[in-house]
């Protein structure tokens, strides 16, 4: 194909996306569904490059990224806060690392999924690559300045060249809102806290009701074991396993023997475990199976189940947290106990629109938290493989985001994007100096107060602004009520008005804004 | 050169650079100073590669960055805490833009620095670049917004592949802490706020005395052109009197003639200019001077500073803000006011070690905010090239924490590095189980509470890890006090006891906490 055909059909591909964009429009289409075809169209057009493109600035973010406006930013605020609070009420310390590591760091600890890590141009000097999640970082933080033992939270962003479906909360950068707890202690004991952690941090977001799964590493491999899977099939037999939440057995069973060379007899002894659910009991149970008690690994595996849940049940969360076989977790580096937790409730779902027929769907969120033990990623990083055992907790934030951000649009209340208390206006011309002074008498004192950049605002317009932005407050001044050393002090959403001293102002304000 | 020889020079410099390490090491140098030159060896080793290289692992942050430890994080979120109640204060909402941007986004933004953005590889689809500051990418998102007024905040990290001097608190990643004011306004309004913010900050984080000099983009180039200095000259003689805060006036007036190419004459009025310092009488003065009254845009930046100080005294900030003709700033977007705040008390320098000779030396800590007025950088990203004239701050928060950091050294008060208010200890064996359901009911209670990961662990390790993180007070659980139906609450500084019922024991905590 020369470079005139190729041309042609990027000119075709336009015209067609172009509709696409046009479509969506026209049927009111979510915003979020329409910036994203847009986007397809703007990179067709940059493709086409030549004469037409060359002037043609783009205007948007990096595919797969976002911006947070100021609304989506009060929401994230206020989800950050429940989760750290939650965090620093466990006692736990925050850290930071850089956003890119020596490419070297992340090699080897994320198995397949390593296609998915951002390189940094080798413009000369160390090969970097943006941290691909906090756990493969924290390791190396602790692995470096040989810290054995630490609760520590880490809030902070994280980059996988995913293909993003960004209608479902799924983007190239993200944040991870990680727990974990290093150091070599009496077994379940912090496993138990962790697990207590998510129980508190949903329940306090209020998203509906949750489950949280448990299950042991150890469990599916002695599982695996006893059913006849052969050693060097545990891995991706489990990754099968992983998919049990999505697709049925007959499918996950299918995948097993035709893909991954399974008998079918192994399978359907795998298909028996992993539809067990239960709590202590089942473990108990499973204890004194005849097969599964035949492996050392399960047992330990199982028996730490069965401490856990008496913690649990110190901790009195066991209403919401179950035994699963079914959970298996992707990650390579975990070693002992994993968890997740999932939104049960119907309603909650993140409503989009299916981009091939526009018609809008429920999709479930999925899991809103996961994590586990992971023994052995620090030694990984020490050049004596000294192991510090860790346990830690990821809160899906990004879908929590998503959640609650539906959720403010569908209620009545308005999300306020700052916390002015006060309006400084004036009625009549010429006042521009009285209205710097108050407001600067006003944040001396520590009020949020704010004044309209101009000399000579209209009264409406600065009401106007207060009801849009929700400030309470407005003291207006105007000559009576300078020469009367008073403010004629309006609450905004009763009208009522009244004249306060200016030596009463402060306290007046104070009074009234604790109230609201 | 072939391969041999490059080997055994590079073994040679390994034997060269591990003397360095070791001699800094016997001579007690600063951890910072040691590790800088810790990774150069290792850079060494890992060059080397080969046999030897091969299975050493480097276990150290990409070159100019850094982890935060949790004291370094304690310092960080109250310095944080301040900044952001000031930006609330002045009624100003946040947002947040990805970490990368396309590459043509911040192309042509930044002159000469252009070199030191970080790009990424290019692993098919767009070319992007790491943000090299947070005001290009909100320029990039008022235009793609259609956003004509707005008044926020952004506190991230931005990314220069600098020469690192990180004994002197510069990195290739830090954070930026920036406030700006998008909109038409009154002329001098929004200016006068980040002045006053400016003031605000410096004066509540108590760096000691400080200096706002403030110039005017047009002043200088008025300035300049009166002085006879050719158009195009104006971009390069204006960066070369920005050095005058690090070089004497004899070397810029050198630099002036002998690189740039300008008449002795020019340089000498040009001279005499950067010499005058002054407030709202030296703008007067200025306006009526012979040749600066000869330019028009001199005299508007001229009108503007006497405006700017008027609202400025109404503020009460005029003492520490000084009109100053030497203040050029860098950056190529500035249009209109342009300001920067140093720190002015000798005792305020990070003390850093020179490299060359291991002598320790005070450093100034040079700048500490900075800013102005940017009238054309969003036009630059709207298809129309319609303006938003903007107006900010940027807090230069790495040198401050810095010093912050060296002020919490030097003191002899302990960071403390969680907010945990109780520790729940035992005196006894076999009470892991009472430990955990009292742990619990404070959880519950939103008390900040741990407890140790031990089944038995030891009352005196109990009560050393509250000494040493800083923990107020313990609950001690006994067979006798779980009889009693109490609690033994001790106070660990004054190791004062008493036993509390557990009735009371939430509402005993809190009251003793609140005193704190």
């Amino acid at each position: 194909m020369d470079a005139m055909e190729d041309k042609a059909q990027i000119q075709e591909a336009i015209k067609t996306q172009g509709e696409v964009v046009r479509k969506l429009k026209s049927e009111k289409a979510s915003k979020e569904q329409i910036d994203e075809e847009v986007a397809k169209l703007l990179e067709l057009k940059v493709k086409l490059g030549g004469d037409e493109g060359k002037h043609q600035f783009v205007l948007k973010t990096a595919k797969g990224t976002r911006d947070y406006n100021p609304k989506q930013m009060a929401i994230r605020e206020k989800v950050f806060n429940t989760i750290i609070s939650c965090f620093k009420r466990h006692g736990a310390e925050t850290i930071d690392t850089p956003v890119f590591e020596l490419k070297e760091t992340l090699t080897g600890k994320y198995g397949e999924d390593s296609k998915l890590i951002y390189d940094l141009k080798d413009q000369g000097g160390e090969l970097l690559s943006l941290r691909y999640d906090l756990t493969v970082p924290f390791a190396r933080y602790l692995a470096m300045n040989k810290i054995t033992n630490i609760k520590r939270y880490h809030i902070a962003k994280v980059y996988r060249r995913d293909n993003p479906a960004m209608t479902r909360g799924r983007y190239r950068e993200f944040y991870q809102c990680d727990f974990d707890i290093a150091g070599q202690y009496d077994a379940m004991i912090p496993d138990a806290e962790c697990l207590r952690i998510v129980h508190e941090i949903l329940s306090e977001l209020d998203l509906g009701d949750f489950r949280i799964k448990v299950n042991d590493r150890r469990i599916l491999d002695g599982m695996f074991a006893v059913c006849g899977v052969p050693d060097d099939k545990f891995r991706t037999i489990c990754s099968t396993v992983d998919k049990l939440d999505k697709m049925p057995w007959e499918e996950v069973k299918k995948e097993m023997v035709n893909e991954k060379g399974l008998s079918e007899e192994a399978a359907d002894q795998i298909g028996e475990y992993v539809s067990m659910q239960g709590g202590k009991d089942l473990a108990e149970r499973l204890l004194q199976d005849q097969k599964m008690s035949q492996s050392k690994q399960a047992c330990a595996g199982l028996s730490d189940i069965k401490l856990l849940f008496s913690y649990l049940e110190l901790f009195k969360v066991t209403d919401k947290v179950v035994f699963d076989l079914s959970l298996a977790r992707g990650l390579d580096y975990y070693t002992g106990i994993i968890y997740e937790a999932v939104l049960t409730q119907a309603g909650v779902a993140l409503v989009c629109t299916d981009a091939q027929n526009g018609a809008e769907e429920s999709v479930s969120v999925g899991s809103v938290a996961g994590g586990g033990r992971y023994d052995g990623l620090v030694g990984m990083f020490d050049p004596k493989g000294r192991k510090v055992p860790c346990v830690g907790v990821s809160i899906g934030i990004e879908r929590i985001f998503s959640i609650m951000e539906q959720k403010a649009e569908a209620s009545a209340e308005k999300v306020r994007t700052t916390e002015v208390q006060i309006m400084v206006a004036s009625a009549q011309k010429n006042l521009l100096e009285e209205r710097l002074k108050l407001v600067s008498e006003l944040w001396n004192a520590g009020i949020k107060a704010e004044l309209m950049y101009k000399k000579n605002p209209k009264l409406l317009s600065q009401l106007q602004h207060c009801e849009e932005t929700g400030i309470p407050l407005v003291a207006i001044l105007g000559e009576q009520e300078l020469k009367d050393g008073v403010v004629k002090l309006r609450v905004v959403a009763t009208r009522e008005e009244a004249d306060i001293s200016r030596a009463d102002l402060i306290d007046e304000i104070r009074r009234r804004t604790s109230e609201v």
